[in-house]
């Protein structure tokens, strides 16, 4: 008799996204006359590029032509944009990454997502916590982590680094495996800008990591699909920029909050040729992975992609971040200015507030829809330690995030 | 210690198709004035049809625009598409399949590849052989299988059905599972239309799976790729034409061949409310991984896959079919006229010929491309009873294709 997946039961209720959706709708079926502003999932409202669309009509075109016409992509990325990748978003900054170290995908949440699968059951990860939840859902899928426990609301099996005021939202490193060999991690999900908190580290911080990972011969899986929204000097980019970093990171780059690219979907990670674990290399496995499984980014999207990082692209995203970036300081000093507890929104697209008065997350997301019209997303969906915060995102446009903000000071 | 997934290492050198690349671009490079004619992987050659064009172009105008931008899609893909599917792929032909049972995605391979995912690790899995590569080597990763024998060209614990000349190159029944447990599979992969020896069954046939399934609690994962190919009355295009089949049976289907849309990145799963193993509906959980890890086909595709739906797309994707299936027709006379043995190409793109001389599929493969320039696909590279066979595709454009089988006649 055939037995489905076990691990997929320990999943406590649904995904976090899918859970905010359903009771959004909800709420609007009930008062079909409320405006509601959605400061929740972390969708992006501006419309794609100029140049972008140019570059998708004119690859579509290409599709209607027989002498043009692209069938299946290359497994891993047109070349045409791996090149311009290594070269615009690495090598320009100082960080030694060939184009063929680059794997175009349909997203980082995927990549994310599925970059587990070449790693043994045994492994044990590190996450943020609050932290998006893609990278712990993804390991209790696969029977990485033990069963969920409604008290803590964690994992077993799983090391949880509190990101909280006192540590400015930066986790401390986990224990030396010299130390304590059970309390270190094999697989280290970090995600900087941070999603939900805003936080970032600087570089010294970061590079602290790279070489607790050397130490301690653990994989630091780096999630950076926010740095675009990056402002202040001396804040990383990429791993890469720390030494040390290719023998023991993996990076992931996303284009959805970089240009807009959410509905188009497109994304890449990084795997230096050198790294390593056990004597084996991963960037052979995620190519496998790749042929195996997955069939390329649409070739009108590659094109898309490649479309950014033209002088006029570059502008155009620059100023479609510029314009997030104002929405979030828009947030960040009215919130600050109504009494609410802020941090992030500087070096990030996301804003983090403590609740008011204690209440717990969702409650606080319930009493939000419901007095306020606003959709936020609860802190305590992020993990254990974003129990009483909550996430509003700068993706909103700005009359709407204006009027979010005065509806906040009423609350 | 980080440790990679050893599973990985069980897999015997690279994806099919990867080598197939590799050996051509070296012989490419060799012979820099050799005209190639490829008629190895299955990829299309014909431009995306007109009105799916004007779809895209309209799309993309609506990404540009701050009124109609599309942010993230619906988790399971856009209704629009889903309610088109499930009306005229579905309940016109008589199959009781509802839009909310469409799961959209960005190709059959990824969710032939990923379905797995949702099934335990104790699962036996059954497979045609010949058969597309992706069904074996996904759960090979996934650690369901044993070692891989070089001797026997087979992994342990997988059921090989063999598809031969004898047998009509359609699979015999395994086991039943109260005769024989251990010979009773609980996941069977079917593709028919099949890839590669292009054969079919007919309802009757297909019926005796379902019930087969049913009676001993497997899961039918069926491969309808192919479909649009199906040429001949009595020759069932879904499962669902089965009755019985929406209790144990998963039907995957792609866009891919249907239009064009290999480069485009286009498919979708149809999963039944009421299929459940072990009291366990598949539905929810396939809705959650894809909530968990993927983030739905770009709205533009989405809306190009609608357009062959409407009275002229579907004309002329018909008419790209048809221009196919001319194809096939001149290779399988040709061949058959200069003395080859020569299998399907009339429900199929597919054209499945003996070697000749006895020849091991590599073999010829090398004496193909050398004697030739043109480039098939080794039959052994789809399971161990495809040695000694080869696979041609009609996908290559009509002037290319004659002279491919002029060159073949030469041979």
């Amino acid at each position: 008799m055939a037995q489905i997946n076990q691990n997929y039961l320990k999943l406590p209720g649904s995904y976090l996204f899918s859970t905010i959706a359903a009771k959004v709708r909800e709420y609007s079926e009930a008062h079909p006359e409320a405006e509601i502003i959605r400061l929740g999932i972390g969708d992006v409202t501006q419309p794609i590029a100029p140049s972008v669309i140019s570059a998708l009509h004119a690859a579509v075109d290409e599709m209607g032509n027989a002498e043009t016409f692209r069938g299946y992509a290359p497994d891993l990325g047109y070349e045409f944009l791996r090149d311009v990748i290594a070269q615009k978003d690495y090598r320009e900054s100082g960080c030694d990454i060939a184009s063929d170290e680059i794997f175009v995908s349909d997203g980082a949440k995927c990549d994310c997502a599925n970059i587990q699968e070449i790693f043994g059951m045994d492994n044990k990860i590190a996450v943020c916590d609050p932290v998006y939840p893609v990278y712990v859902d993804s390991n209790v899928m696969a029977g990485r982590t033990g069963e969920y426990d409604p008290e803590t609301q964690r994992f077993g099996n799983v090391i949880y680094m509190p990101c909280t005021a006192e540590n400015g939202f930066a986790p401390d490193l986990p224990a030396e495996r010299s130390v304590n060999p059970d309390g270190c991690p094999d697989m280290i999900y970090l995600c900087f800008p941070n999603n939900p908190t805003g936080a970032v580290v600087n570089k010294d911080q970061l590079q602290e990591w790279v070489d607790y990972a050397n130490r301690n011969g653990s994989v630091i899986l780096y999630d950076a699909a926010y740095e675009a929204y990056i402002s202040e000097p001396g804040i990383p980019h990429s791993i890469y920029e720390c030494s040390g970093a290719r023998e023991c990171a993996i990076e992931f780059r996303s284009f959805s909050k970089t240009a807009g690219f959410t509905g188009l979907r497109l994304g890449f990670t990084v795997i230096p040729k050198e790294l390593s674990v056990g004597g084996e290399k991963l960037h052979p496995l995620w190519a496998r992975r790749h042929g195996t499984k997955y069939n390329g980014a649409p070739y009108i999207v590659q094109r898309a992609g490649c479309a950014i990082y033209s002088e006029t692209g570059r502008r155009e995203v620059r100023e479609q971040v510029a314009y997030y970036m104002g929405n979030a300081k828009i947030i960040f000093d009215g919130l600050q200015s109504a009494g609410f507890e802020v941090s992030g929104g500087v070096n990030a697209p996301y804003i983090w507030l403590r609740t008011p008065d204690h209440l717990t997350s969702w409650e606080f997301f319930d009493l939000l829809l419901e007095k306020a019209g606003v959709v936020g997303t609860p802190g305590s969906g992020f993990g254990p330690s974003g129990e009483h915060y909550f996430r509003l995102t700068a993706f909103g446009n700005r009359e709407k995030t204006i009027e979010a903000v005065e509806r906040f000071k009423k609350l």
